[in-house]
Formats: structure tokens, sequence, C-alpha cells
């Protein structure tokens, strides 16, 4: 994802080793002390290592946190993109019911300061720095919006949505209101929220 | 909105002339150096103050662009909330051309950098500031929030929406996809997306 050194084979070990402490210190300190005050300083510090280590390696500590977000998504199968068959969209043929439990999962996710306090920072940084922005477009919201746009293709062809659906519009209807009660704490954020904005989806205001 | 000291009446003059200057100079620091970089000194350096004129009136950057913002927004009656008339939702009796009218003005302003730079900063510093966050959410998006409400709350009454829409959730459809797609880069966001958009909410994905 990122221009990083090669380490020699010999090395490999204690840099893996190292890049392991970082993440965990830069995700703690995200949720301590919060990432305006975060700094790189600190993050050496808390994961030991000299600061011109982790300088070598990011430019940036919104490229730190987005590294070790990244890989927590990995882990924890949040982040299809290396694994996509286990965080697959589920397809039961039923539309409403595959969409209220990705929706549901997407609030747990949201609710989870582990998750939710870097993927805040991470918002808020790609909001101000472009380039870090495009990467957590590419990296992170990219390859769900491409699972709910697989999802909502294979239910356009079979008949269960409009064939007029733009898929596109459709992904955002379902994704945007979730993410902006989140950013902007304009409303609860629970399951039956996740379970009426799909029913308000799919019957539109104007309703059948 | 905030605790100000309050000026005695000689003073006024000058300090309205400072409190102008100090706001032209943040909304223009803001569009040319960027949030991130932006400094109380460079306000004041700009603005022609003592920087501790700024920091007597206002806690943090934060609070500055805020106010400044407050008062762009109301100067140029993007905010509803000091002249509800002149912002009033339109009430046309077609629903669809009103949303249509309303989601291309936000379009637009969302496309201007006098209103969307310091728009995007106060978004990006309220995810990360709760307090700011807060004042955000008050001040600049409630009060447009509850402008849909009102109107689409009168189309569930004269029957333009079906009676069991749930308004706070019909108005995060129409809002935050754009909002989603501006401060993410998700995709285009122009006339066509706000009508495509105000057609999908209304009529729903499984269609009448």
């Amino acid at each position: 994802m990122s221009e990083k050194a090669t380490p020699t084979p010999d090395a490999g070990r204690r840099s893996d080793r190292s890049r392991r402490a970082i993440y965990e210190a830069a995700l703690a300190l995200v949720s301590e002390t919060g990432y305006a005050k975060l700094t790189i300083e600190a993050i050496a510090a808390r994961a030991g290592v000299g600061k011109q280590t982790i300088y070598r390696w990011w430019p940036s500590k919104g490229d730190v946190v987005l590294e070790a977000f990244l890989d927590l998504a990995q882990r924890s199968a949040v982040s299809p993109e290396d694994d996509p068959g286990a965080a697959a969209f589920p397809d039961s043929g039923d539309l409403a019911a595959d969409l209220k439990l990705v929706l549901q999962a997407t609030v747990d996710e949201l609710n989870e300061p582990a998750y939710a306090d870097p993927a805040r920072a991470l918002s808020a940084e790609g909001i101000l720095n472009p380039q870090l922005g495009a990467r957590f477009l590419e990296h992170v919201l990219a390859p769900g919006l491409r699972l709910y746009g697989t999802r909502l293709t294979a239910a356009r062809e079979r008949g269960e949505i409009r064939p007029e659906t733009d898929v596109a519009i459709a992904t955002d209807l379902l994704v945007a209101p979730l993410t902006y009660r989140w950013l902007m704490g304009t409303g609860p954020l629970d399951h039956a929220y996740a379970d009426a904005l799909v029913d308000h989806v799919l019957t539109g205001l104007r309703g059948a």
C-alpha cells in the first residue's frame, strides 16, 4: 500500500516485532489521548523504538494510524480486501434480510471504540489531507462499497429491485446515513435505525 | 453562541472592526494554507491584531473558524438560524421539485470553496473534538435539518409521502449521501446526482 524500505531477511523478524509494537502503540494512543494530541514521539516511546524507526517507514502520524487500522481490520476480518471470502456480502436471496444483517454489523463496529476511534481519526484526517483521504478511500471505504455494488447488481438482475436502479446511488442510500449519524452525531445509531433505514430505502417515501 | 467578554459601548466599534478582520483572516487562511496549518498567530498577523485579542474572545482556532463561518453563512443567507424567512424550504406543492431545488443549491454550496473550505475544516475538527462538534451540529447542521423535517412532515400530512415515513430517516436519506460524497470523495457531486438521489429516495429501490 505504501512504499516501505524492504528489510533484509535477518532484519525482517526484528522489523516485524517493531512494526507490530508500533501499530499497537498507535491504536492505543488514538483511543487514550485522542488523535489530535498523538505524536510520532509518543508512539515511538510507547512502542519502545526510536522515532527514526517510525519516520523511516511512514511520512506522518496519519500514515501510521492508517496502516495500523488496516492491520486491525484485516486481523478482525472487517476488511474484505485481503480475505474476500471471510467478509463477502451475504446473499440469502432475501435482500432486505441481507442488508439488515450487514447494516447491523456496521452499527456494531461503529459503536466499538477499538474500531471507531481510529476510523474517526482517519475520516477527519482524510477530510483535511487529500493524500491520506485518497488512501483511506482506496483501502478502507472502496472495498466495502464494492461489496454493496455486487450484491445490489445481483438483486437488480434478479428483479429484486427496479431495473432503473442506479447501484452507486442505492449504495450511498444504505451507507451514507450510518456514516453521517456516526460522524456528525445527528441521532442514535442502533439496530432499529439500521432496520428502518433498509425498509425506507427499499420501499421509498412514496411507497408501493 | 459562545461566552464573549461584553465590550463597553466606546470599545464596541473598535471591537467590531477587529472581529470582522479576524473573521476575514481566518476564512482566507483556511482556504490558502489549510486548516491543519492554521494558527492563532497567523490569524492575528493577517488581521492586524494582537494574538491576545483573539485568545480573549475564543479558546481555540476551531472556535474562531466556527464563528467566522456562521457570520459568513448569515451574511450569505446560507444559514436559516438568524433569518428563517430568507432560507425557508420551498413548498410549491411538488415535493420532488422542491427537494431537487434544495439539493441542487446544496451541491452548489459544497462545490464553492469559500463555503466548502471552512465547512470541511469544521466537519473534520468536530469529528475529533466533541465540544466543537456539538456546536457545529447545533448551529450549522441542525437548523438545516429542521427545515427538511418541517417540509417532509407537511408532505406526510398531505399524503405526498407514506404515512409510515420516519421523517428523521427521510431527512438522512436526502442529506447524508451529499455529505458523504463531499467529505469522502466517493463520487461526483453535481445536479444530476441530486436529481437522481431525490428520485431514488421518493420511489425506493423496489418501486411502485
